[in-house]
């Protein structure tokens, strides 16, 4: 008779239990093929327990073909199990992975460091403040949303986003961004991340060219990378991608530019510049993504408008994400196509994801509508406003003569250019030593070596803690030659 | 003088309305490069307006580099905008897509046909029943969450997932499943299509060999075609892929499979076929895709066991969704993987898409964790197990002697099988004009041609439209031979 252990007090109930090591027994040849099963009677007696328990069990592992019974004569392990590899040392599987994958834990592993404790006073991009965020507003639009009566939630949405979301947006960007387009040619995307990574797979063949800007978005180049896209990456100056250095021969069908605010340098393209730029599109048979990442968070005057609305041929993809003026969290940005784009992009997204979740767009489209993004973004430009001056007084205050400061019109993040002298990497090593976490620059360029800088983002810190991570930074920088 | 025209009852405030009107006449040439602009104070008498108005559309016009003033000389359009194609034609933009490009707009096409009206009886799949979901439950999950001093909301989530989250999903699964798995195997997705995305960027190789079922999951068959796979299908018996039928020469390295309900034919794997399939991969060094898609919705007796945990290997990669027991919204998937795939799923995951909406996924972790998954399971599965009952009673009336069905045992959705004289698409044709919807199976089938069949999505409707729908069908449906 097989011994089985029943724990009373255990989480599983009696004739899981019973099934489980009945199982176990007969996965590991325990109980060979062919055996007879005590009857449930019996075993019942034996296990303590009361023999429905038994049946049960019994029931499951015949529904599941590792018994049977035979009439008149009982119950009996099912034959034909023998291809079981009980005996056998497991063979651990070992995946091959295609080229993309291994690229892609390649890039992976050199673009997300293990980062260790969390610092005292960290730097690091991306980042937002969540008491910032006017919550009762959010859910009350949810809770608008979750009403029983609703059929939205329960039906997958239109892969390119949720309607009315998708005419908010288009109203906004028109009215703030200046951008030209109709609701159909905007589509929600999970993060500017899913964007490029869409956009490659339907444009890119490798061994293609793209343009792009040094320093500049790492993480879209990865992406580009992996398609098998050669860079071009041309050094920006305090105007952005420099148009006229681009290469006489460069046949790139691709360019990916920050206009409005050179990420992460800092810094925008002049009107004469944008248009050479789309003269040189047109004259190539280019496209022009651009990746307006923080357009909305200008802090002097009015954001600039959009390359997209001096774009008269549709060559311009524009890019946008909900990140940083709402929350990281809601993974939701948007795309402006030209119009031969959007059915091949819905195309791709309704394949790779079935589009966005529909809940969150509604909330999110009611909060543009509304009036409460607009609102939002005037309080977070006067609150990060603040932030900046404070970035900037402290470093002029503490590194003004050992660094060279981004321009500063707009977004979360400064960067700063040392002497040449300076290691880069020893300078991150020893702030993390005082508990502070900036950003090295190197990774940024595409330049060999990198000029040494880094990137400090003040989204996520207040004003004390900016002022003093930068004592701090001052501390370890080495004096001026 | 330029004309404005300033509508003072327009959205627009007037500045931006001064602005926009000076912007395209420069941009289409009625105000050429270096032409003077009248003073601010005699444009804004003209036009109407205060004279504030016009100094701001002004700045903003200059901090855009479409004007720029000349001390002592006043205000001009700026010289070197010559590149702009403000006379030209506008040349179009066509995009040359890719390989990947072409054929996902191809397949796009033919899976999704344009549908028209929405029909009186919709035998859809994938719907659900929006008041069957715990609203009033879920909105307290939801709001536990949008208090302003969580953290979780500000920063981006984990690639992998919220943890919480793993955990609940690698509890459940053990419980009911009987899958065998630590919280770090658990990877959570945006639905099941991007899980065979990422597995088929990470895996196959343009012309590797791929084993189906057919009739089997299309959607998943078209993104293995996308990447170049070649499908090996295998028509599917009552008990699910017909292991033995492997042809001897195949290399393939993936096998895709629903060992537990057969999609869409229904019938389960029987356990010896289990450990056939295995022992095949295990000589093939190949890896077992099991989409586990409706696996928790078995009507009689208890859900059969995973075939992930008769595996010993690591060589079965289990899918499951949220999509069938919440709702479809949600968009919220995962897998199970084999710890050799975690990194590189992972580090995928956060290259295309960087990771789920963190708090939708920490609600559901608190759904499964405090009991509400599976309490609603169980009435989803008594209130589905009644509207089988009534669709199997009804195709037993209307339709007995002209049809084959499918096994019931599970699922939201039933196949049927006409003789073969029937024609399937004049079938779905004279149903769609008796106001039912009904899904063909010939896309379902890689066979050509395919068997006539149906497929009889039940989980949208009520008893009464189910018996009204089946009724209608059997009107249009050809009298048995």
């Amino acid at each position: 008779m097989i011994q089985l252990t029943i724990d009373r007090h255990a989480d599983e109930v009696a004739y899981r239990q019973v099934y489980r090591q009945l199982r176990a027994a007969i996965l590991s040849g325990e109980l060979p093929p062919e055996t007879q099963l005590p009857p449930t009677r019996d075993l019942a007696r034996a296990a303590g327990v009361a023999r429905v328990t038994v049946v049960e069990a019994y029931r499951q592992l015949a529904a599941e073909g590792f018994i049977e019974s035979r009439v008149g004569a009982g119950t009996f392990v099912a034959a034909g199990l023998n291809a079981a590899p009980a005996d056998d040392e497991p063979v651990p599987f070992r995946p091959r992975l295609t080229e993309w994958g291994r690229r892609a834990v390649e890039v992976g592993r050199s673009a997300r460091p293990a980062d260790g404790a969390r610092p005292e006073i960290d730097f690091g991009l991306g980042r937002s403040f969540a008491e910032l965020f006017p919550y009762d507003v959010w859910r009350r639009l949810l809770a608008r949303y979750l009403s029983t009566d609703d059929a939205m939630l329960s039906r997958y949405g239109s892969p390119a986003g949720f309607l009315p979301l998708r005419q908010a947006v288009a109203d906004y960007l028109g009215r703030a961004r200046g951008v030209r387009c109709a609701a159909e040619q905007v589509v929600i995307v999970s993060g500017a991340q899913q964007a490029f990574d869409i956009l490659a797979r339907l444009l890119l063949n490798p061994g293609d060219e793209v343009i792009v800007e040094t320093p500049g978005y790492r993480d879209a180049f990865t992406l580009f990378q992996l398609h098998g896209a050669r860079l071009v990456g041309l050094p920006v100056d305090d105007e952005g991608l420099p148009v006229d250095r681009i290469p006489a021969g460069c046949r790139a069908r691709l360019a990916f530019v920050t206009p409005t605010h050179q990420f992460p340098k800092g810094g925008t393209m002049p009107l004469a510049r944008r248009l050479a730029l789309l003269a040189w599109a047109r004259a190539q048979g280019a496209l022009v993504v651009e990746d307006d990442y923080d357009g909305d968070l200008r802090y002097d005057g009015h954001s600039l408008a959009a390359l997209q609305g001096v774009d008269s041929d549709g060559r311009v993809v524009y890019l946008g994400t909900f990140s940083k003026v709402l929350f990281p969290a809601l993974r939701l940005g948007y795309l402006v196509l030209p119009p031969p784009l959007i059915t091949p992009f819905v195309r791709a997204k309704d394949l790779v994801d079935r589009g966005a979740p529909t809940l969150t767009q509604a909330a999110v489209a009611d909060f543009i509508a509304e009036g409460h993004f607009e609102r939002h973004l005037r309080y977070l430009r006067r609150l990060y406003g603040e932030r900046r001056a404070a970035l900037a007084a402290a470093l002029a205050r503490h590194l003004g003569n050992r660094v060279r400061v981004s321009p500063l019109a707009a977004g979360l993040h400064v960067m700063v250019y040392a002497e040449e002298a300076v290691d880069e990497a020893q300078l991150v090593r020893e702030a993390a030593a005082h508990g502070v976490r900036v950003q090295p620059g190197a990774p940024y360029h595409l330049e060999r070596p990198a000029p040494p800088s880094l990137l400090l983002g003040f989204s996520g810190l207040d004003e004390n803690e900016i002022v003093e991570g930068v004592r701090r930074l001052a501390e370890v920088w080495p004096p001026a030659p």
